[in-house]
């Protein structure tokens, strides 16, 4: 019965790529937060792909949720129909996150698990929980730096107004 | 009148040990977030010690608190006992920790604390703020990784349902 | 209109770097948290300034904001005060940040970016979130470890009281 801690599970990360994931990390919050949402497909690989979900729909099987984007051209896309839809942003959003969990998978790739919570700030100057849950990153080494080839932000809440979701 | 800034009052600790601290911190939060709670036990040492108490009860010099746990076999117990008593767990939770401050205190242990925010979803799809606090930490060097030989939980709020009480 | 990705604008911080401004930036919120209001300015350098504003003032170009202290007196005599006004804090804090991204920019100084959260506990035992926003820090390397040259804190919510507001 006894389990394995998985602390020991996999080897160490090198303290200079470990440094790199947490600032890849940092930056795509700070982006976002400062609605540089153009910016936005530049954290990915060409290929890389992005999936917004529910813990529900997780444990469901059910493979889709609620935002699904393959390779930049697409994240493009919608940053440009977010922009065209949304032409008065009135809220603004702050990204808090926990450590990264980093473990790597070879040729160059790590697999990289970070809770977040996100806050929202209405007009009136009132912030609140928007939503709170845990990325599942697969993290590419390039040769500026780490990218993400594939994003799963896996979402606690169901709450998320599917309409006018911003990337998370 | 004048206090030493606390930055300097310890030496600094080893990269390779700070991320193996924080791989500790992170799989704790993953598996309790990921209702693993079989696998709880195992981020203790064989006698390691486990306290939930609150912000109040430590400013009244209590030492009691809401869960004290001695040893391996007392999670395990309490693991058992949650698992008997709560056959549906409806809520599901997840854990944003803030940076750990680690000091060494000799003998291959670290004084290690986190602040922690953990939020819960419940069936309708809302998160909420459960509980905010600190983590109060001994770790220790093991031959496979660092483990807990002592986490008080150190909650500001006095809210929590003490007899569905999950580990945190 | 492809735009760098911010991860490769900045050369990487060495890690020792990287880990005293960690010990910095969570010793300062520990110390909030543990009301130990009198080791607030010690921080900061001599001349270190802080500054407490909002996102909307930034955005409008206000550079004065709520809170303007510039040099360690300024910070003293800040604490004074608000340990003459406030006989009984019946309130209690707690601090989560996020990952901080670090940049040297040169006479060993860094600015580095650190979003938070602060949550207020009541009498009634009941938390709350206080204020989310970021730390914009320019972090100068002292003899005895880094201290803040300045810290701006910029809070997305106006709902800060600011007659009794306590440093962030």
């Amino acid at each position: 019965m006894q389990t394995t801690i998985r602390t020991s599970s996999s080897p160490a990360v090198r303290e200079d790529v470990q440094a790199a994931i947490g600032r890849l990390m940092a930056d795509y919050a700070h982006a976002l937060d400062d609605d540089e949402l153009e910016s936005w497909p530049d954290f990915f690989t060409d290929d890389g792909t992005y999936r917004l979900t529910t813990r529900e729909n997780v444990a469901a099987g059910l493979p889709v949720g609620i935002i699904h984007c393959e390779g930049r051209g697409m994240l493009r896309d919608r940053v440009a129909a977010l922009r065209t839809a949304n032409i008065f942003e009135p809220h603004c959003y702050t990204h808090v996150l926990g450590p990264s969990r980093i473990a790597a998978v070879g040729d160059g790739s790590w697999r990289v698990r970070s809770n977040f919570s996100v806050y929202r700030t209405f007009e009136t100057g009132e912030s609140r929980l928007y939503g709170v849950g845990k990325y599942l990153d697969i993290v590419h080494a390039q040769g500026d730096g780490p990218r993400l080839r594939e994003r799963v932000v896996v979402l606690d809440s169901r709450c998320v107004d599917v309409l006018t979701v911003i990337p998370l």
